[in-house]
């Protein structure tokens, strides 16, 4: 049987990650991968999603720039050439992450994992030991109990991402996440596109004001809220309104993105302990097996790609490491790729006010960028919020809709981690004009002040 | 004679900034400006080139975003829309400062200033008195003693942008900010362009393998660096080669972007200390005389239009602040809109060998992220460079080549102002896909730890 310091179970963003790092600290490293390198972020998650929409972007900009000098005869979105795009860059990405593994030495299997020990993980016949084990099995869709869930028509994020072309209209249960981006990619090259949500809002970690002016700006696409899905047959969605009324729509293909959940197949023999369906774990990654380590989606604390490998490294520091590392949430930026794009990092108001967390904030119009009319144009909407803490000013949550969102947020988190106040930023040269000048002067209108 | 607490003399991103700022502290102002409100960054600078940048590059995308599923049948850069575009986001903007002086309870008149003494300052027949005086007058574009430089098509920065049609042949003579972004439009909407620059790179500020790799991706624009101009004539430009051979190209228009010298006229009275032009100042932006402070060009530490607002900021808080501010100048930004964008903010490498800084670094290609593969494709240049210090590991500059440069930078400010070190970017969760997130992995090339 082949010993290796360390197992990773599953190739995603915090299995990859983990795996990499450990193997650049010089450790013995196992990597099992039941589908393809990258798991669902690479494969059929963040990345073809990107690609998708970047060309929808293109196109919906083609048809939208006359304003600016844009003239265009005639634009179309070829949706094959689209597709045939992102398997290429998906291919790449997972070449690139193969080459990763192979620079930090981690060896690579392929099949389904099943663990027998603590120590011990089998693949088919073969088995292999380990010190430590990382958990990084992920998470599937969700299929909700609705009775014609499982009609041909009725997709998973996964499933529609292998579409051939584009429908002609689409229903999309469920408005987090995932269904916000392929509302606004289906929209914007032509199918009518209904979001069906059962909360009173979309986008649950967005602040409230910042996903209902989302909603006004995504054209094209139509928002049914506090609306139970009852029923979906060939042609029809069935759903119930807040206040009791049975409706239907029309749907020649709907997506179902109610949510996600952790993958623990293959994990049986460990006396884990579960929680609403994710292994639970403390802020250093390690579930109540000491040696075993769970990251990303499979603990169900943060379902973002990002998070999981940030996870990852802190497991590998607490296993490997000299000194402890804990996993930090508070600074974790998030970004919806839709048009426009949406971003947060930190706090909301609404969390705010739950915790009773003392806040100033201030909410700045995208328009007073000069940069964003120059390229927007005025009638463009979008918004800019600063959260601080009342007394010290610290900040706490930066919220962002508009052009260059997801690029911008980087920098709260950094505002966040480093615990700067808003006196701080105010003293912090912005590039002008840009976009991200209005968090500075978000802080301003907080306080005045020099 | 009206007498003021301040008195700011120009209305320029500096000096608007300061009136705001001081008027927002209770304080009695004048804003005198010679042309229009907004100075030239919002009338001929930043903000029109933007808006004209903004409509080229969406033609350019429309032409060449067939391999991300788009297809157009004929597309067309109407210049004139783009011209009247950038006039209202002009007129927009201004109305927009306008209101903030009206906020901030900021006196506004039109006409020259000329300044008495240090505490009076005439326009035409009528004198205003003030405590203290803030000279924000900034720069004008130089015209170098070529022969030629006078003819009607050779254009300085703020004519050009008066053209009606787009010239079919361009000489951009300089490769600064200013020539590089004019090069990259016009040659985006089909200008033949040459940019003839007398060093041996262009984008002094830029770290040079970034300049480099700009010249090759800045396709359909030709450049001859280490180039002298002798002399324009109605149809060509003259210029001496390093090997001492003299060649012409063809230009049917020629924009001079050699430089630009500060504004002083108005301000003999005063008995300034001036060095290379420029009105000299201390940290505080106070000039030798103590009740005079001069921020933006006029004192020609940093020709950016952020810097400028900065340093008004700085002075107008050791004017009436109770603690002295010092203006830092290790932290600015920069960003160049041209297509791709390029941008910067602190120590370059060479800078670094040139001070004696012992400095690690590493540098990523753009293509590592998922985001910039997935929106760019594989064939797309860029780069990402993390410049540390070698003991400290310090951030120290950071460097971008590609999509989003622009709006990415400003966190490398907070990192640079945070004093951060690489240890700690580490640490901080970038999103994911980004091209943010380089930034990060460039830190994990340069010390592969946990």
């Amino acid at each position: 049987m082949e010993r290796y310091d360390l197992i990773v179970i599953g190739s995603g963003p915090g299995g990859y990650i983990a795996a990499q790092r450990a193997g650049n600290l010089g450790k013995r490293v196992l990597l099992i991968e039941a589908d393809a390198l990258g798991g669902i972020c690479t494969n059929h998650g963040c990345i073809p999603t990107k690609s998708l929409l970047g060309g929808a972007k293109l196109y919906k900009h083609a048809l939208s720039g006359e304003q600016f000098g844009l003239e265009v005869d005639g634009a179309r979105f070829n949706y094959s050439q689209a597709v045939a795009h992102k398997d290429e860059t998906v291919k790449t990405l997972r070449g690139g992450i193969e080459f990763l593994m192979k620079s930090a030495k981690v060896d690579v299997i392929f099949g389904h994992a099943k663990v027998v020990d603590e120590h011990t993980v089998a693949v088919g016949d073969e088995r292999y030991g380990c010190d430590f084990l990382i958990l990084a099995t992920g998470s599937s869709a969700l299929v909700p109990p609705i009775k014609g869930a499982t009609l041909p028509h009725v997709l998973t994020s996964t499933e529609i991402l292998a579409l051939t072309e584009a429908p002609p209209t689409l229903a999309v249960i469920g408005g987090g996440v995932i269904g916000v981006e392929f509302a606004s990619f289906f929209s914007m090259i032509g199918t009518k596109v209904t979001v069906i949500e059962m909360m009173d809002e979309i986008l649950p970690m967005a602040d409230g004001e910042f996903a209902k002016l989302l909603r006004r700006e995504m054209k094209g696409v139509e928002f049914h809220l506090g609306c139970r899905v009852e029923e979906i047959d060939s042609q029809h969605v069935y759903y119930t309104t807040k206040s009791g009324e049975r409706k239907s729509i029309e749907a020649s293909t709907v997506l179902l993105s109610v949510g996600r959940k952790p993958n623990t197949a293959g994990l049986e023999a460990l006396p884990l302990v579960i929680e609403r369906g994710g292994v639970v774990v403390n802020d250093r990654m390690q579930t109540n097996l000491p040696t075993v380590y769970a990251v990303g989606d499979v603990n169900g604390r943060s379902l973002l790609a990002h998070s999981a490998s940030r996870m990852g490294e802190v497991a590998v520091a607490n296993i490997f490491g000299s000194k402890e590392m804990r996993m930090r949430y508070e600074a974790i930026p998030w970004a919806v790729y839709c048009s426009p794009e949406v971003s947060g990092c930190g706090i909301t108001e609404a969390e705010a006010a739950a915790k009773g967390v003392p806040v100033k904030r201030a909410t700045v119009q995208m328009r007073a960028s000069g940069r964003f009319l120059a390229e927007e144009g005025k009638r463009a909407g979008g918004l800019v919020k600063v959260i601080a803490h009342q007394e010290s000013g610290a900040i706490l949550g930066i919220h962002i809709l508009g052009s260059y969102a997801s690029e911008i947020i980087w920098g709260a988190a950094t505002l966040i981690e480093a615990e700067l106040r808003v006196q701080d930023v105010k003293e912090i040269v912005f590039p002008h004009p840009s976009v991200n000048e209005l968090i500075k002067e978000a802080c301003f209108q907080i306080d005045a002040g020099l």
